[in-house]
């Protein structure tokens, strides 16, 4: 600090109150003294968390799909909060490699970030792992949960909630053997099977749904949709987890002329143009996809800026029924209660 | 070089093999020179092109709107190409504001990337061409133009060629009263226009064809929309110039209860899902968003390997004819000569 207030012909109370980014720092006087470090060419780690804030300014992003609009709607809303309090946001993508994940956060070490956001593409690859607990930066994950010895703040999406309802409504309609679609084994795909889990345990119900694990790809919820329909025992009612996956599951419907709403009913995760234009508008399991990032901003800023403690926020989802959601089909022509019989009969099975 | 030479221990031939990427290098070799240049510190000024490559082995994607499906498949399609060759992609998000693009150009200097693809928000913002022009770095533009004295290679889709057929299949229908919805003064708008205004002069029709400049936005979508079908003289046929321009005009059209196909014809551009999925499917000018973006980073590889001149590279569209579009509804339920005629007159007007 001496140096830099030498080199820049300052005091050294000038020095720390620019370091400490003091609200009474001319301009002037700022860019004095950044010159000085810039010139000296300090290295972060010798350096108070204050300046290493003042050298970069910017917040990695490790995105798992950036062709995922959910995705892209969270990184928006990171980067205009980031913006707003003068930071830079610099993004990769993995495309859901964990190897990835792994190197960009080494990648984005180097390149010197503040703090890190993080949507991992597994939750318990080992190389990633050992990259974060080498980290000496603040890290957020968004939607995944990381072993404790990973000081990671966290903002979660209350998908239980969300798909409880959503469950709740196709079983109160009459539905008893529920599709559930869903990505790659994380915290989504966990919190999506226990929501299911709950409605089928508040009303007495036993387990008859047929969870189809796989990845939030167009694909598996294609391959996922033509094996429902296709089992001996198929569900009236699919709640697709994803809104890749819900495209994949509309154009195999469409393939075998099978009706929404009609034929069956249909619950998409993730509101999306195309689930609100849908003819029948596709109900969904919504979140503010924004807030997620706008969220995970404002943590990494808090521990960056004040030395906050690591701490988890949990948003809400919202169900918004329409009218791809219908009473099942088979118990139309039928009177309800030995519809109702016949489906519980066939959840023995 | 004498004194990474002197550090690594090595003869100074190796360290300029090393430095000039030449194959017959060893692991060891790379490493212990490498090595030495990262202790002393060179910066990539001082150094020739190969070694600055060596140090980052990044390349810099400014996006306009990652939130845009299109962008983030071409951002897929770049991050793919240079990750096959071992460079890792940094991306940054303008959210279409000229002002960020400046920033993030010197953003990404000074986190040393070794070149940059761009996808400008604006063609004659002031600050970003100056601060292209400071560069010494490669660059490459998609779907830009920029003035000569900046040294940037190019990838172009052909808009003009697929609008023209798009436009050609709705006027050889009897449609005589276009109305094109573009976003921003850019490239794309300007060829989606010309590619309309070719269909009509082949055809020896005049222009009567209605064009409503804006955003590549969902609202400007709408709004262009309600417009035209509020005019007095309303189109019987509408071509949306971008993915999220159609999504406006489908929520306005679905509002109006004005059937797709049936009482006016639609043209999109960019196929997304949606497109696909809606009933009537909607007619498409496709590009290869993927083949946009992995050009781009072979253009940029080659310039910053071999110091490749700069060049542009046109890229085609295809016109994909779908349901949405058929004769106009006016002419439906009279005889084709005279609906051809009212719609001349109306055209003169």
């Amino acid at each position: 600090m001496s140096e830099v207030a030498r080199r820049a012909g300052v005091a050294m109370s000038s020095v720390s109150r620019v370091l400490s980014d003091h609200p009474d720092v001319s301009d002037g006087m700022r860019a004095k003294v950044m010159a000085a470090v810039d010139e000296l060419g300090y290295k972060p780690n010798l350096l108070a968390q204050s300046l290493r804030r003042l050298e970069t300014l910017s917040v990695g992003f490790l995105v798992g799909d950036i062709s995922n609009p959910l995705l892209a709607q969270i990184a928006k809303g990171a980067e205009t909060t980031l913006r707003d309090q003068g930071y830079s946001m610099l993004l990769t993508n993995s495309e859901r490699d964990p190897d990835l994940d792994a190197d960009h956060v080494r990648l984005l070490e180097q390149r010197r970030v503040d703090g890190l956001i993080l949507s991992l593409a597994q939750e318990g690859h080992e190389a990633t792992l050992a990259a974060l607990r080498d980290l000496d930066i603040p890290v957020v994950v968004i939607d995944r949960v990381v072993p404790d010895d990973i000081e990671a703040s966290a903002v979660l999406s209350d998908h239980r909630t969300g798909i409880r309802a959503a469950a709740g409504h196709l079983l109160d309609l009459g539905h008893r053997r529920i599709g559930l679609i869903v990505g790659q084994p994380l915290r989504p795909s966990r919190e999506r099977q226990l929501g299911l889990a709950d409605a089928l345990a508040e009303r007495g119900l036993p387990s008859t749904s047929i969870v189809m694990e796989g990845s939030l790809s167009q694909e598996h919820g294609e391959e996922a949709t033509r094996a429902l329909l296709d089992a001996d025992d198929p569900p009236t009612a699919i709640i697709a987890g994803g809104n890749q996956i819900v495209i994949g599951a509309l154009r195999e419907l469409s393939r075998r002329g099978v009706r929404v709403g009609a034929d069956v009913s249909l619950v998409s995760c993730d509101d999306v143009p195309m689930t609100e234009l849908h003819q029948p508008p596709i109900a969904v399991v919504l979140r503010d996809n924004e807030l997620l990032g706008s969220t995970a901003a404002e943590l990494i800023l808090r521990r960056i800026r004040e030395d906050d403690e690591p701490r988890e926020v949990l948003l809400p989802t919202t169900y918004v029924p329409r009218e791809s959601v219908a009473p099942p089909a088979a118990a139309a022509p039928q009177p309800k209660a030995p519809a109702e019989r016949k489906s519980r009969r066939r959840s023995g099975a």
